[in-house]
């Protein structure tokens, strides 16, 4: 009893539900309509593309063994037929056919499924503004985009580029530009920090940062207002809030939405933001009728809500899933977490879970601990400071999120991979304490970085150690004023202290290093807010402990110390 | 109510400890005994110290901000009395004492306690061999016998080297000798392979493959019988039962055991391989004594039986979970799923759980599915293949083991610990096929690694995935005799294959090009039994659904195709 099988959308869930069906019921006619020319194609590669990395648009869409994934391969190797530049137009669930446009000739017909699977993906979103017509103006939506771009670049055509949106693809495309061609970038963001939603503002800092140190000019808190143009209809800048942009090159990288016209207008319930609904077996409302990918609403696993989470990885796996259930394999999708990285220049930011932001918005008594170990043994040639926020809940105790930012290698990878399987488990701080991280000096610390949060977190939670909040904090700096009863101690060597406390007088910055505390605590006033500041936050733990045992207990730790300050582009802090 | 709490150890569980100690307990008296003179480094390092990556033993002593953690630090800095060169010669349990032994003085006292942690660690094991006591034989069991070692080397004195065990500390020596020093080195090992019971065979050879590209000299299944001397007590090389190898210096390591005589004396239950008995809260048989680190039997959470597991990590956790509940602070230590990592010169070796061998003999439904994907986007610069093996329950379904071989880089770090963490909580197939790696090109595959290798692992439960035993193919690969009716149904690329196929001849050697299997397939034979193969093994699995759908059920996949077999050392396959 073969079934006709009809996939909607042929980039990343498409194609792999298709494969996997046809190795399922090999008998079964698996057909994919995509209304593109080009198909089934690593679409996260293409800022890799644009830099150069990778040098044809080929590779994003060939296998690993070489071949190009087009019509003739999926036919051939597959048994998949594929029609492309083919538009599915609406679905008739009653009739189970899918009206199409073939896309060159204007000819429309129907295709009888037994099963849908809608992998429409996502489409990006316009800023209702002025200029976005204009000759130069570019999303990053699909492959044809990345390769005009990239051959206006290779041309010569693109001295400055503004780029709007400051989440991964609009940072990733800003790096292309600027580390490989050279060209003079800035970046916009409307929210205050890049990577919103995604990232807590200190880790943001920190990336905004780098970025500047690479050269790209970073306007966070600005919206574009307009896209500004010579007269003949080419690009010559972008107007925000506050300042006026010149540009050869304009991306547009605001974020995409679920590509789910096609399932609203067939009756299937589609979330007010877009997703398409669906259960754990990745059915729509409409039992025959599934969804996988980009498209549709997941379950986030820390907040139990719908999540919108439009990876490649996921609709891979999404793909899979759908395939299993839709050949009568049962097969279970439980949902997200949220994992992401992405590299940055010369620096890795990732995180997984749910943000500290986030956290408290959804009502969970959030807590963070914020932590600059080494990313392995210290001795290890090469090692390096790497930063962690593990957020948690105070009273559940578990682990709601973990957030890195250090070295482009696979260090943070690692931990965060690790949190996502402990978190999709709902793992507690004990969890993460214990968790057993392979351990050899070239790889990691004896103790783990993810294991070293967790302990940082424990401490916290049961009150052993009291932080200071660090936004309350750099205020502070720059202003003393606002808080006149503050004082930081500072326990790091003497050179390192030294600069700080010639800069702002003993009164504000006293310095007793740190294995000379418990000799020489009562140089320590108690009628002030002492700031403990050393290089990681560690030792500042251990000399309010110190403090506390001694009667002195008007101490807060500023976790990460030094290192996280610094990295949030804290410059004139002294010391090596 | 102070207390006094002593130490026995003063390496990584007991430092641990007793600092942990002090930031909660800050008015006890905590006080660390060793009989070394020196304390808290980070033995795991030694191979580095010997090499020259790490200059000075100092750096492994040191603590990351540069301090130098001796006698003085301890005091200074944490508060904890540590007495070095003092031998604990027994534990009076009902007078709640140790009597210790000043080494430099030969002066007894007796030194009380409320709670008692053993931190006695680990100590080689010593081979019953002639011989052992010559100049120039080393065991690595502390930084003495590695400063030692070092300067022989530094000094020229060294040509060539025999390191006896091939286990992780005999290969990181071996690599040692060989990379920077340029020493002729040769590794015995008494097993059919190196690191015996940790990784499985196939995987093993790839590393000897490795070290044998390195030019270590690596015989295995050979027992060293003897070392000999130049009759003036200077080693001169070492006997095996099958040659004699020369050497000016030679390491012992052929493993360790827990150093618990003490325990052992003071009525403490011991295992029979000499762990100190705990339970979840570190615990020993008399409620007031703890015991941490290398010298602990504790729980393996695939097997549930008693477990070894000397790791400077786990002594690390071990110390901080003895110390909260020696504290009053309850803390659990649920058991170990033994992760373990080792670089060996350009690869890394990673595992966690349990091997397919060890499975088998425990008595599990054991099974295992064996890949080689790109350990990131095919299309990023520098992707590189890496081996995984899975091992699973059939059963159950229940995850009981990954381990990876790749190049050196985190990757395989990101994977075994996102299984340690998963298999510590029981985790199936499934929990492996959904686990949400984070992505990115320069991360990792769309689909990644650990995915793959759980998709196969699914597939190999579910019946449709059929796979030929790699012992039995390699052995009929080496006499065609063995299993007359086999061919292989070689799928690569017609230039991959076309060697083979001349070498062999079409009886034994069928090519046909993946892409044309669906066309071709009554090429194939049903008389025979095909072995398919590939590069990675993903392919033949594809190849093996369509024959079977063409009713031709006679083929087994060679999972991990070419990749697998080439790192093993079969050079001859032809092709890229």
């Amino acid at each position: 009893m073969n079934k006709n099988i009809v996939i909607i959308g042929g980039v990343a869930a498409g194609p792999k539900a298709a494969c996997r069906l046809k190795r399922l019921q090999p008998a079964w006619n698996v057909t994919v309509i995509d209304q593109d020319s080009l198909i089934s194609y690593g679409g996260c590669g293409i800022p890799y593309y644009v830099c150069g990395d990778v040098s044809d648009e080929k590779e994003l869409r060939s296998t690993s063994y070489h071949m190009l994934r087009d019509e003739a391969f999926f036919s051939a190797a597959k048994g998949v037929r594929v029609l492309s530049k083919t538009k599915a137009l609406a679905i008739d669930r009653k009739g189970r056919t899918v009206r199409v446009e073939n896309l060159d000739s204007g000819e429309q017909s129907e295709i009888p499924y037994d099963k849908l699977l809608l992998a429409t993906g996502s489409q990006s979103v316009n800023l209702p503004i002025p200029g976005m017509d204009l000759d130069g103006v570019f999303t990053v939506a699909n492959l044809h985009k990345a390769i005009a771009i990239k051959e206006r670049i290779a041309k010569g055509q693109v001295a400055k580029a503004v780029v709007v949106g400051g989440g991964a693809i609009g940072i990733e495309m800003a790096e292309a530009f600027t580390d490989l061609w050279g060209v003079e970038t800035s970046l916009v963001e409307y929210m205050p920090q890049l990577l919103p939603r995604i990232i807590d503002w200190h880790l943001s800092a920190m990336l905004k940062t780098h970025l500047e140190e690479k050269n790209v000019s970073v306007f966070t808190g600005e919206s574009a207002t307009e896209i500004l143009g010579d007269g003949q209809g080419r690009v010559t800048g972008v107007r925000t809030g506050k300042r006026t942009l010149a540009a050869d090159l304009v991306i547009m990288a605001v974020g995409v939405r679920p590509r789910s016209e096609l399932a609203r207008e067939a009756g299937l319930h589609v979330t007010p933001w877009g997703g398409i609904k669906v259960n754990h077996r990745l059915q729509t409302t409409d039992p025959d009728i599934y969804a996988a990918g980009d498209c549709i609403a997941t379950t986030h696993l820390v907040t139990g809500k719908d999540a919108f989470a439009p990876f490649g990885s996921l609709a891979n796996r999404e793909g899979r899933i759908a395939a299993d259930n839709m050949a009568g394999r049962a097969s279970y999708f439980p949902g997200v977490v949220g994992s992401y990285i992405m590299k940055a220049f010369d620096r890795c930011i990732g995180s997984t879970g749910i943000s500290y932001e986030t956290a408290l918005a959804e009502g969970f008594a959030a807590d963070y601990s914020l932590t600059a170990p080494a990313d392995r043994a210290h001795f290890y040639p090469g090692e390096a400071v790497v930063i962690y926020q593990m957020v948690f809940d105070r009273n559940t105790r578990k682990v709601l999120g973990l957030q890195g930012f250090g070295m482009m290698n696979d260090s943070i990878s690692a931990r965060i991979d690790t949190a996502a399987g402990l978190i999709a488990k709902g793992a507690t701080i004990e969890d993460f304490m214990t968790v057993e991280m392979a351990y050899s000096p070239p790889f990691s610390a004896a103790i783990d970085s993810i294991n070293a949060a967790a302990y940082v977190a424990d401490n916290i939670c049961a009150g052993l150690l009291r932080k200071v909040d660090l936004r309350r904090f750099l205020a502070w700096m720059e202003d003393f004023g606002r808080e006149p009863d503050w004082v930081v101690l500072d326990i790091r060597h003497p050179q390192e202290a030294a600069a700080s406390v010639q800069r702002f007088g003993r009164e504000r910055w006293l310095a007793i290093p740190y294995n000379e505390v418990r000799q020489r605590h009562q140089e320590v006033p108690v009628d002030k807010t002492m700031i403990i500041l050393c290089d990681a936050g560690t030792r500042s733990f251990e000399v309010q402990v110190v403090l506390d045992a001694a009667g002195k207990k008007n101490s807060l730790v500023l976790c990460g110390g030094s290192n996280v300050i610094r990295r949030m582009g804290v410059d004139w802090l002294s010391g090596t």
